[in-house]
């Protein structure tokens, strides 16, 4: 960027916009030296400018008035942190057209209205970063885009919800209900006290979006793949996997090329215990990947949190200052022939079931499933304890 | 890069090499489409342009003449996989006064001569990248340099020689000698013939050498830190580590800022199961750290090998087209101001002592380690088997 001091506009003093406005009041003197430059938070607007945040800002910095950065021509990136779709959508647009970069952590935003984000910031020769969007803190996207760029990817699985992943894990660690978990992961603060949207997989699936633009160039809406999440899951599942499968489970976001047919779906996995992706525990988010040149990568770090979200967020402020020339996004070609439905999908399965103790159950059973082709690969068949209803 | 053909340039056409080779044989197409230009890989040169690499390249691209490299104006970019001191300084340096732009995986060279290389490459307004100098194919030194600029680090741990790696896990998952090991790694490929660089330490001592630049703004000579390799480990420390302390034994490379004063050392460390790091099996590296605003973060992958090295030569030269802008190395104002002497290092040590069976013995020692002011953290004491030879 060919100015001595960059300006930059932050729309949402919310948590993670005061984490960016805390690491710009700690480390500024050590990214202005990295970039050679003044780097100026010139306006945070935000609805609500009176509630104290905890974090030092000048006052004069603050407005309620969206134009004083959207019109502004001395500021030249947004940062936008209102997250939804709109009027987000409407300020990154107007950002962009009147020739201003835009960081984001908007993941909902992205999955949805991508095509027009990106073509937007094509025209007006801007660039749009969103590492924040997914996997919080951990550096995921611009790797993938960039460090591997010369990478035809065979394979991605991501842990990239820490609200399910902290269920999931303390189920296994403490042998609680679900139900249970989710009581104390709200209380934490881990949770929503409307939970569906991390539990049921749709912010998994969000993310997935992003992964598998950057990843295989192919942009998926949310209802064209499978999403399920883990309410359904319980105690037993959770011990039948570790004490008989020695897999632990995790709720996957997964896109995978086979054939040039791509796989794309969100649903809990059986993870072996000796991969790596067993040990992404609690709140934490990790992504493993596979290049055809590079092999398996895997990325691991706090998926979400005020400053973890705000660190990617200001890396992506100083990924702009130092190249402002558009990048790619994702391969630009797509080497993706045909999206898989999942009815159509080979992969191994598991099943439980609860039956009544007589002769010829299991036989019924294996009938049925050898009926429908199906392959039997590992069993085991446990006694319920009495008094255990029918679930 | 505002031309629409980009010209390479690749000195050394051995293992790496020819990983590279294949990667531009294979994704020519896929790198062409992101950068939206065309990439051409102009001349190979090396010593022996006879011997078959098993990959395809046209023979009028092999050339003997370095300079057919160093002096063509057409050539933008020049990836230098010698390896060495010289003549690999000679050839990055003169490649740089003549205006191109540098990729390098050579460790040692960065290693000793880090600043006369970073200040041509500033003097020439060329960039140089060296991803593939650590952790090989993981995204490693970009994501810490860009996606993560904005945290000073409080510490870098690192499992980033696969050869070690490898003897250790080996030794842990079989029981079988550091020496007998050590010899299946060599008939493996895992392990040099002489493989005292690798076992030694020096090899993650350089990788050490680069991380600590870029994570903490700080050149060190390796003559100036402590480092230690995993020749002396036996069976018995595998043993009692995972037996009595839950705990496993890696080679690692650390990098720790404690007040102000910065530890660097290498050295086998006794790395507690449940930590991630203990994951890290096999000839894979991986780099854990953690950032003041980010927390932790892991990277994981190979560490070494054709392909994965040459996954991040090309997502350099990638980097390159995308970006020519100078950019920096790393904090440009450190926050060390002291190195410390190990010897002034305070923390937990392991000691195994064989002895006499005799009454007294632990007394005497305990009083020696008393006297020394060494408080004892966790003990256990076995009656060797007979004939077990003093060691």
């Amino acid at each position: 960027m060919n100015k001595d001091v960059v300006n930059i506009g932050l729309i949402g003093f919310g948590t993670i916009g005061s984490g960016v406005v805390e690491t710009f009041n700690k480390n500024l003197d050590l990214l202005e030296n990295k970039v050679n430059k003044r780097v100026n938070l010139k306006k945070v607007v935000d609805l609500d400018v009176k509630t104290d945040r905890g974090v030092y800002i000048s006052p004069e910095v603050l407005s309620t008035d969206i134009n004083d950065i959207l019109e502004d021509p001395e500021i030249d990136i947004v940062i936008e942190l209102i997250g939804g779709y709109q009027p987000a959508l409407k300020f990154i647009l107007r950002v962009m057209e009147n020739g201003k970069h835009v960081v984001t952590a908007n993941k909902a935003l992205l999955a949805k209205h991508w095509n027009e984000i990106i073509s937007c910031a094509g025209k007006n020769n801007v660039r749009i970063c969103f590492e924040a969007s997914v996997g919080g803190g951990i550096p995921l996207l611009r790797p993938l885009n960039e460090s591997l760029a010369s990478n035809n990817f065979e394979s991605i699985y991501g842990i990239i919800n820490g609200t399910a992943n902290y269920i999931l894990t303390k189920m296994s660690d403490e042998g609680k209900s679900f139900e249970a978990v989710l009581k104390d992961a709200q209380e934490r603060g881990y949770a929503e006290s409307d939970p569906t949207f991390d539990i049921e997989g749709d912010d998994t699936a969000q993310k997935l979006i992003i992964l598998t633009i950057i990843g295989f160039g192919k942009y998926m809406k949310q209802e064209n793949f499978h999403v399920e999440g883990i309410s359904s899951i319980t105690q037993e599942d959770i011990r039948f996997a570790r004490d008989e499968l020695d897999c632990c489970i995790k709720l996957l976001a997964i896109t995978k090329l086979v054939d040039a047919n791509l796989e794309v779906r969100v649903h809990p996995t059986l993870v072996p215990m000796n991969h790596l992706l067993s040990s992404v525990n609690g709140v934490f988010n990790g992504v493993y990947l596979v290049g055809d040149i590079v092999g398996p990568i895997m990325m691991y770090g706090p998926g979400a949190g005020m400053l973890p979200t705000a660190s990617a967020v200001v890396g992506d402020c100083i990924d702009i200052i130092e190249n402002m020339d558009p990048v790619h996004y994702g391969p630009t070609k797509t080497p993706v022939k045909k999206v898989s439905d999942i009815a159509d999908l080979k992969s191994k399965y598991y099943l439980r079931l609860l039956t009544e103790d007589k002769p010829g159950v299991l036989h019924e059973i294996s009938g049925i499933l050898s009926k429908h082709n199906i392959s039997i690969g590992s069993m085991t068949q446990e006694k319920a304890e009495k008094g255990t209803p029918i679930s």
